[in-house]
């Protein structure tokens, strides 16, 4: 018998504890899931960043960390954690994503504010926006929810860029990549929807400089991690008019508090960290899988790469 | 050198004179265009609803009345109208509609209202939609509109019913037809959006009735025509919450009366029939196409059924 301790907040074990328990059961594994138990007994280790196992030392048996959402920077640094990392990849995380960004993206272009909230009601002003073709999206970040958003964009018909670090190859998506290609792509995004994992070297990316190689007028979309974003560089943007919106789903500090600048800003809309969430059902089959190829000696799934962060 | 008379709203012709020139040049076709003509001598008639035309009779010659709009309810039963005539199926026009529906059944699934103009700003509130894959949209009308409009929610993940009045079948679309298999569309359709055209038979079809049969709680879109809902069954089943909510492009009066209950109505988006347009450059290319088989004798493409009214 298998020891998983669930080490995440208590008000997910409601809908965690069903999930697992049947996803073990589907993947044949012999695993009694618990809250608490003694460290030398633990074979897997099921987190979030803000559960309360923080010291990973004394899980000297633990064969893996596993993850139930998919950015790991509040946990990869940390030095005691010597076993393997893995992220959560889910596919209910990465469909909820490609529904936010492809709302989100066609609310923009369609301009929809104007007509849910009409400055004038009562008044009749037709106005035509330009088709989806002509239309430039850049996605920052081609991972799998990058990828998965790449994919529904171009089905809407909008053309597409998108950066990595590394390069990579999508149909359909001029890929580019490095310092040079950031610029390429800043410089013909009528919207940029943000997706990359947040390590040193991308925090502050969007940052004064690369938001004024942004078009006039250009939208912004974060969905990814609050801390992309320089807070200051961007309101400065905003109230030139440089950046005509941001819809913001992350924050550095979350909730935002309430005195934050963002919530009153009127080219500014904030959507509470709901872009995308894990599902339990899904989720659970995922650690299952890891656990059972944890058990066999197979390769893990979604392994964290601890020198890149992610 | 064929005739070609201009029968549109004066204020189209700016727009329409350079891209029909241009798809007549392109097509090798020697026609020129003109807003007035001795009747006898016109070859075909471009013509929109609102135009000067409407007495048919004189044009003995004319060999087609070629429409720029998708909708012709208005001039389908002109008794003066013996020549064939042909609605506008225009990939502009085609691309708009899509992006429209795509855009508003996203807005109500994923609740955008709610985060673009949050009730108490300042205040975090994550609620998370469902996936799409949980939310039935049905489709009344699955011309070359509603067949396109299908193919997208589908590609976003949404399960979809469509109904129209002879059977058709779409990949993907559970396709029915008839007053049974309307009233099986209706039970489970979360948002419904009307794409039908206008016909005797289609007026009035969402009524006290067929509102009745919709989910408590569904949310309706007319981008198709405004006389296929009855408005005051559709403001008293808003009234007693049975229909959560119902997004308008299209009115019995255009423009809607600055008066009329929608405007201010909780429950209404009023949007002024912009959900899709027909644009010059794709639509000259289709009315040239149509000049081009009327001189060889070819059948026309999107002729209408006088009979039965599409």
């Amino acid at each position: 018998m298998l020891t998983v301790l669930f080490s995440a907040q208590a008000e997910l074990w409601d809908s965690y504890r069903p999930a697992l328990t049947a996803a073990f059961a589907e993947a044949g594994l012999e695993a009694e899931l618990v809250q608490a138990a003694a460290p030398e007994l633990v074979d897997y280790i099921v987190f979030a960043p803000n559960g309360p196992v923080s010291d990973f030392g004394p899980y000297t048996r633990a064969k893996a960390a596993l993850g139930l959402w998919a950015g790991v920077e509040q946990i990869v640094d940390n030095p005691t954690l010597r076993m393997p990392l893995c992220r959560m990849v889910d596919q209910g995380l990465r469909d909820g994503m490609r529904e936010w960004v492809a709302g989100q993206v066609l609310r923009h272009h369609l301009g929809l504010d104007g007509i849910i909230a009409p400055p004038k009601p009562g008044l009749w002003v037709p106005e035509f926006p330009p088709l989806a073709r002509d239309r430039h999206v850049g996605i920052l970040g081609l991972g799998e929810l990058g990828a998965a958003c790449a994919e529904t964009l171009l089905g809407l018909g909008f053309p597409l860029s998108g950066w990595s670090r590394r390069p990579k190859a999508l149909p359909g998506v001029d890929c580019l990549h490095g310092e040079d290609g950031l610029r390429r792509l800043l410089a013909r995004s009528d919207i940029l929807v943000l997706l990359l994992p947040l390590t040193t070297e991308t925090e502050n990316l969007l940052n004064a400089d690369t938001l004024a190689r942004l078009p006039k007028g250009a939208v912004i979309l974060n969905p990814g991690r609050g801390a992309l974003i320089d807070d200051a560089a961007l309101l400065e943007a905003l109230d030139s008019g440089h950046i005509a919106h941001a819809t913001l789903d992350v924050f550095r500090i979350e909730p935002l508090p309430a005195e934050h600048p963002f919530w009153a800003h009127p080219r500014v809309t904030v959507s509470p960290h709901i872009a995308s969430s894990t599902r339990p059902e899904t989720a659970a089959r995922v650690i299952a899988e890891n656990i059972r190829r944890g058990e066999v000696g197979a390769p893990f799934l979604h392994l964290v790469d601890k020198t890149q962060g992610y």
